[in-house]
């Protein structure tokens, strides 16, 4: 049995939904960053980088969001959620994981966690004046170059579309008008349409 | 043919090391920072992000180093450069290239690219003294709890080993004395021990 260990309104609902996507069976376990849950001993002996997602399986513990997705879709390959006979086009899909993760979940960081980069109150502000902006051209090339539609890699569902939904959710706090960005705007309400997004917004909104 | 775009000092270098490692047939061409290649016209045609490496293949552009170190595995089996039959293992290389492209990368290049996130040369500052600090907490994490040795998975050489030497090779520029992290120091001499990487040194050298 899995079990998947979230904050709510983190880029953990990714790998949430995935699994709920794939039929996995699993179990969630909700942290509250309030009481700095995640650098808690007990959390810190599973995930040493206190961060979430980290998903707990019997082979022992994966962190990473692009790694816990190919690894729910190499695992439940009934559910078709990545083109695993393909190198490159799987390839292709951790490009598209990669960057959420590297550049556009970072640029987002830099609003309210100045503070693993810096010092200084001004450096902060100064951090989070310049978020919308980089949030935007972020969202811009994903917009222009890499969101095929309907879904991120074209006709088929994949991993990808759990993962840029999510980051999706942060582009109104983030200062950016998703209005400004059709295909975007149309993926986001697509993805609502799920059954899966649905259930999973559901639960960690109770 | 393959044909990886680079520029000497970036992470590219971990692509360039494992199409070697491989025996990949493929070009190289070498862009060039100073004059802005990696922002010209013709480059972001191949590249919209302006960043390198980039892998142009028979079927398309690839990107991301995790993504092109993940794509140079699997269609080059065997030289068994990753765990490709056991998707938990598979994941666990994932999940360490993810973190180096996510966390240690993004510490690295506060130091010299904080115009990425601030507007501010106070920010850049601020963000550039921390550097020691946040490369020394993130290398201390993979001393301790990623890199198992004498390679990062083990016994096994993978596609994690040259993408981590790359970045042991900016330790010293961003204030990291590597004879505190001995297993790190060792990891890096058996990378320079290896034809593939002095190989791949000399030819960025030349």
């Amino acid at each position: 049995m899995l079990k998947l260990y979230y904050v709510p309104g983190t880029c953990a609902l990714a790998s949430h939904i995935a699994l709920v996507e794939a039929g996995a069976p699993h179990t969630v376990e909700r942290l509250d960053f309030k009481t700095n849950q995640q650098n808690s001993p007990e959390y810190l002996k599973i995930n040493p980088k206190g961060r979430v997602p980290t998903l707990v399986t019997d082979r022992g513990v994966l962190t990473e969001t692009p790694s816990i997705l190919a690894y729910i879709a190499q695992t439940f390959p009934q559910a078709k959620l990545a083109p695993l006979d393909d190198a490159f086009e799987f390839a292709r899909v951790q490009a598209f994981n990669s960057y959420l993760c590297s550049t556009v979940h970072v640029n987002h960081a830099h609003k309210g966690r100045g503070y693993r980069w810096a010092t200084q109150e001004t450096s902060f502000a100064d951090m989070k004046a310049m978020v919308s902006k980089t949030m935007a051209a972020s969202f811009g090339l994903i917009e222009r170059d890499m969101l095929k539609g309907p879904w991120v890699m074209g006709d088929s569902y994949t991993v990808c579309d759990p993962y840029l939904y999510t980051l999706t959710l942060w582009l109104d706090g983030d200062g950016v008008d998703i209005a400004t960005l059709p295909k975007v705007k149309a993926h986001r309400a697509a993805m609502e349409q799920r059954p899966a997004v649905q259930k999973v917004l559901a639960e960690q909104k109770a």
